[in-house]
């Protein structure tokens, strides 16, 4: 079983008064690693972790000497431009570092670690790793089957769904971090009616509320991960916006699945929350007893106590017009991680079991993380249920599909009685009109 | 129009005496890329040219100053552990070292590169690139209509085929060179009569023959390749034999693609043939006239005169009682490239009209390249018809599909009259038992 440990107390407080705050994302107990500098600089990127409204640089950490043992060398790992080394150190050496700052950051610490702090307000990310490989799964049973009703209405939820945690190969170049955007792409479409395809611009853009898994220590070629060893393979998740051009996917995506649709831009949350920070907000994983039991490699009593997570996740649409209005952004969905139908665990022991070796800095995504209400579907094919009932955003303003100019964010968090706030802060991205 | 240069011309002979046999597959006129190392030591790996029997250490010319201009800038380039600066500086910096390399080696120059010779025999390889990321495409017509039939009886050939060069997005971590060994993966499976599936070690194994293709110089993400700038974005071509797990395939791949069928292991050759050797065995390329003619992104003047490539094909299967007896490889097939119902280019503009952004070193699959007859078929899938009917492999022996300790090579060469023979070398590697 997991253990709580110091870190998680949610009495402690910090001496960095921004994180004492309830709704802070980044309280003394999250301690999530991101790769930034400072804004407009030439700088070079290096690891950082959030406290309050500060980001403590981790190569000054590492220069200053500031830490020793374990969590020196997890600090000096991560003064490079990616997480990938410290990802790749396993998940001790994280944990150690996470101790420390910890420790340096509680009231009535000595405050040497302010040497190494930067504003929050004054940075700008990249991608905290280097992704070699990125898996995007389908785990919202909910997702699969309201998705499956749009493009197959006779076949919705096909019969492999509830044994295996379908998963499928994305594309790692066209990933950003927050901040990014991208041009509405082009592709080949063709309507029902149409008697042959033409190329224009995509008609039925759309985002999709995923968690993102980055992969901590890899294994090698040949060998499996045993789901419960799986943990100790996983650094940490984020938020993840998995962009879909709908109407170039329904053309192109038989028999080999999406490709086109999905490989013009993915946007990550800057920050990664480590598997650690989320200790408290572990549930229990269960299985419909109506469905499939999994198969053995996919079942244990530990991923049953505590294979889940409680995530809340929302979404929310700025259109040009609300900014224009100086509007806020309005929600148009809240859904949570917990309705995943596999964990994360399984996602690592079903990927592994033929011996696909994974990186540090690999990356999951998982799915559309659609709940079972239609208010919790985590994307507006579903929300508009496939474009024929347009959503309201409260201000005037529909969407049936995302317009030029509409900026996508997502945000989640973790909140419960009895343990402190772990917040994944948010990821935004604009689209741009096409370039035809 | 691609214009032949000197460094083709079919009578150039060189001073390495192995290069001019006729059966050679790397005369003057090839000159393909790789990266070596001598074998069994722990050199540093870095760039290499095949002349004959002997490996061009590029490292080597580049510290000896051998070369001077474009032909230096690009053998310093080739010094990594990877050629993927080589790749990214552009196909004229290649060229220059080629046309460099080609004036060093002829009858009657100077021997100074001698200097920098290391036998073939005693040389390891390794990737010749980091692949960032890896995209399979499915461009054989036969392959795609025989494995329909065998997929989807009802359904074989989809309705996009003939309008979307279809391509997936596949796994870059389990790529290997040549040599390659892998365990017979694991995983689910369904029998059509079975309640339920279960976990097991694949019975149904086969390889896949592909060209591989490597991305040189890239895209900024948004930008889109025109079909006639996609030479410009293809440094070469190795073969690529990409291990299919058929019966995991067939239960996991709906609705979003092979996944854990193909992520096992992935072998391609050690040198890669650059678009430059290739230039006198470019073909015109022609679209029947029943079927539909390409959109305008895909369709140009110079795609049609000279899109397509000639390139004779090979699989080999070697089983553990041949090795035991002394008896050769025996042949299982023989294809074309010249089949490929897409051009190189084609798959090269349909994967950024979306604006995806391609990098140096990015490698594509063409997708198995089965010939219009049975026995040009590229897997044996398709050659035991599902497995229906044993292949006989001329000692006794049969193989539906794959069994422990068969080797598969997998060759590949350009030959006609007034050129000389450009060679690919062979792709090898080995089935090792499950570790159940």
């Amino acid at each position: 079983m997991i253990q709580l440990n110091e870190t998680h107390d949610v009495n402690l407080k910090s001496w960095v008064a921004s994180a004492n705050s309830e709704a802070c994302d980044f309280p003394i107990q999250n301690l999530p690693f991101a790769i930034f500098r400072r804004a407009g600089s030439n700088e070079t990127y290096r690891g950082g972790v959030a406290i309050g409204d500060q980001v403590i640089d981790l190569a000054k950490v590492a220069s200053l000497k500031l830490l020793s043992g374990d969590a020196a060398v997890a600090a000096e790992a991560a003064s490079d431009t990616t997480l990938n080394r410290l990802m790749g150190l396993g998940n001790q050496f994280a944990s150690a570092l996470r101790l420390a700052l910890s420790k340096g950051l509680r009231e009535g610490a000595d405050r040497a670690l302010e040497a190494a702090f930067v504003p929050m307000s004054e940075v700008e990310y990249e991608l905290p790793a280097h992704i070699g490989d990125y898996t995007d799964f389908y785990t919202s049973v909910f997702h699969a089957t309201s998705v499956g009703k749009l493009f197959r209405p006779d076949n919705p939820l096909l019969p492999n769904y509830k044994w295996v945690p379908i998963g499928y190969h994305g594309r790692s170049s066209s990933i950003g971090v927050s901040g990014q955007t991208f041009r509405r792409p082009l592709g080949q479409t063709k309507a029902p009616d149409a008697a042959e395809p033409s190329l224009g611009p995509c008609k039925r853009l759309d985002y999709e509320l995923e968690l993102g898994i980055y992969v901590g220590k890899g294994n090698a070629m040949g060998d499996r991960i045993p789901l419960d060893a799986a943990d100790d393979h996983v650094f940490g998740f984020c938020l993840f916006n998995d962009w879909s051009a709908r109407d170039i996917q329904a053309w192109e995506y038989q028999p080999l699945g999406p490709f086109l649709a999905k490989n013009f831009a993915s946007t990550v949350s800057p920050w990664i929350v480590t598997l650690e920070a989320m200790a408290p907000y572990r549930i229990s994983w269960t299985r419909d007893e109506a469905d499939p039991q999994p198969l053995a490699y996919l079942e244990s009593a530990a991923n049953r106590a505590q294979g889940a997570f409680d995530i809340k996740l929302e979404v929310l649409i700025q259109t040009e017009q609300m900014r224009r209005n100086n509007q806020p952004a309005q929600s148009v969905s809240f859904s949570n991680f917990s309705h995943s139908y596999w964990t994360v665990a399984q996602m690592v022991a079903h990927h592994t079991v033929n011996g696909c070796n994974l990186k540090p800095g690999d990356f999951f995504g998982s799915g559309t993380q659609s709940g079972p209400e239609h208010k919790e579907a985590g994307s507006l094919l579903e929300l508009s249920n496939g474009g024929k009932e347009p959503v309201d955003l409260g201000n005037g303003e529909t969407r049936t599909f995302l317009n030029d100019g509409d900026t996508v964010i997502m945000r989640g968090f973790c909140a419960k009685e009895g343990a402190a706030r772990i917040g994944f802060g948010e990821v935004s991205s604009t689209i741009l009109p096409a370039d035809c």
